[in-house]
């Protein structure tokens, strides 16, 4: 489990596909005390603030502290926050989940990879909803 | 001239402490070939794009392409481009530039410390300029 560098250059060159602009946090060992989400990306005005998470398991454990600050980064900025999950060998490519809809433990939050398959959002499905939110404007 | 760590991280501390959330572009080694700017800070939606500069002369030279490249970044974004450069020896501190204003040279872009402080806006005039915004919505 972990942040996974490899991985995460390839999340930033999807997004980049789909029409993001794509900046990565620098490497952990120069992080400071401040906040900070590991991927910030921006289309148009909507911008995502993604915590990135991989794994080579079924189950992906992500601490309290690390949603909390996401969550407080991604307030403070006027941003989304989500987990962008990854199981690499489930074959599935990248999830998208919503930091308040996670089953909590003591902790922090447990996220199965079933469960995450019913929840979590595609990278293509986010842009796709985005687009029918400028075509249908309520 | 050029980026100056040092100075970068005390305007990130600048920014943090006007209520925006702040994040740094990786050290240059690890640039990619994608835009990106020095610093992207955001607070309540309101989202700035910041190439650094800082130099210990009177007058700071900006390549083309370094400003391109902040623009593209920036309407791809959403965001709002300024330059943010310090003159070390002037003790004004960090002024915001708009890239459209710059006065331009064959190679790039020229910034005298005294123009800069004509049409330069301080950190502190944003957040105020954007507060009116809020106060008094057209």
């Amino acid at each position: 489990m972990g942040r996974g560098i490899g991985s995460e250059r390839e999340l930033v060159r999807k997004l980049d596909g789909l029409g993001f602009a794509v900046l990565r946090a620098p490497a952990s060992g120069s992080r400071t005390k401040l906040d900070r989400p590991d991927i910030l990306a921006g289309r148009k005005g909507f911008c995502l603030a993604l915590e990135v998470k991989t794994t080579a398991k079924s189950i992906l454990y992500v601490e309290k502290a690390s949603v909390a600050q996401l969550l407080r980064f991604s307030e403070r900025f006027g941003a989304k926050a989500m987990l962008a999950v990854k199981f690499k060998h489930k074959g599935k490519g990248w999830l998208l989940l919503e930091p308040g809809k996670l089953p909590s433990t003591r902790k922090g939050y447990r996220i199965a990879f079933k469960e995450a398959l019913k929840t979590g959002k595609s990278l293509e499905s986010l842009v796709a909803h985005k687009l029918e939110t400028y075509l249908q404007p309520s």
